[in-house]
């Protein structure tokens, strides 16, 4: 049994229990991405770290969850991009490599996000939630194309 | 700087880097798919796991890395994994849970060849490389398609 974790016994259990999770991870980047905007050398893909802050910083206010769970997933994605990011000095290189540590994110969050809703759906919560949960999600997605569009267009081509 | 990683100075470093923690997170997976598959009640999702081993081993086979890496990402994936389903007593609730949690992992899976994918093709490797990344890449996004089927179809209505 994880040390934060209560017993889980019905999918409003597994709702809540993931919703907070989802809670503690947007708090987890909310603190990680300062250091990403801090390395990162392309204007564009510093300003899309800094729109995505604000942007989860306004997500986290509105999400009815708390710090009752933790997520050992977030805490490993956010230490392995430090782990690389430690060893990268070309601005080039580092931009590639924080570009796809930034996906790792919303990858977990896309995941979360769209399995929180399904819950939701199915469990008839109030369909504020599932509509908060539904933009957020669209917001996340748009984070990961631009992400993949300032990494085929230009980041990659100058690093290579 | 990560204990097993080496200095990433080039996007071929970076390459290389990604290649190994992924190879080291396929394996990963390999050793986490056999406890999935027995704590799996319905039928059709322990049948896709299975699949989704053999598939994975035919995967890591193939994959020309190495365990020069670690992945704090994917051991914490599956330690997040491991700690909500071990409060969990209900199949049904059991199923929706192993569905996200192995949807977390095809998400991390599918990050790591995209990112994989258009740096072997900046760095004009082998076109083979990019052929086998490219036919992986296509397997986990069919995995991630079924569990979510698997998860909307039945799991998700039973257990609410």
């Amino acid at each position: 049994m994880g040390f934060f974790s209560a017993d889980i016994e019905t999918v409003d259990d597994l709702f809540m229990h993931t919703l907070n999770a989802t809670y503690y991870a947007e708090n987890k980047i909310i603190n990680a991405l300062p250091t990403m905007i801090e390395k990162a050398d392309n204007d564009m893909l510093k300003q899309a770290f800094k729109m995505h802050l604000e942007e989860t910083m306004r997500q986290v206010k509105m999400l009815p969850g708390s710090d009752a769970a933790g997520s050992p997933a977030i805490d490993g994605i956010i230490q392995e991009a430090d782990d690389v990011t430690s060893d990268i000095d070309n601005p080039f290189v580092m931009d590639a490599a924080l570009i796809v540590a930034a996906q790792a994110v919303e990858h977990y969050e896309i995941n979360r996000y769209g399995s929180l809703i399904a819950w939701a759906e199915e469990l008839k919560l109030d369909p504020r939630i599932v509509s908060l949960l539904t933009q957020t999600l669209g917001e996340e997605k748009a984070a990961d194309v631009k992400l993949t569009q300032l990494a085929t267009q230009a980041i990659n081509r100058k690093a290579a």
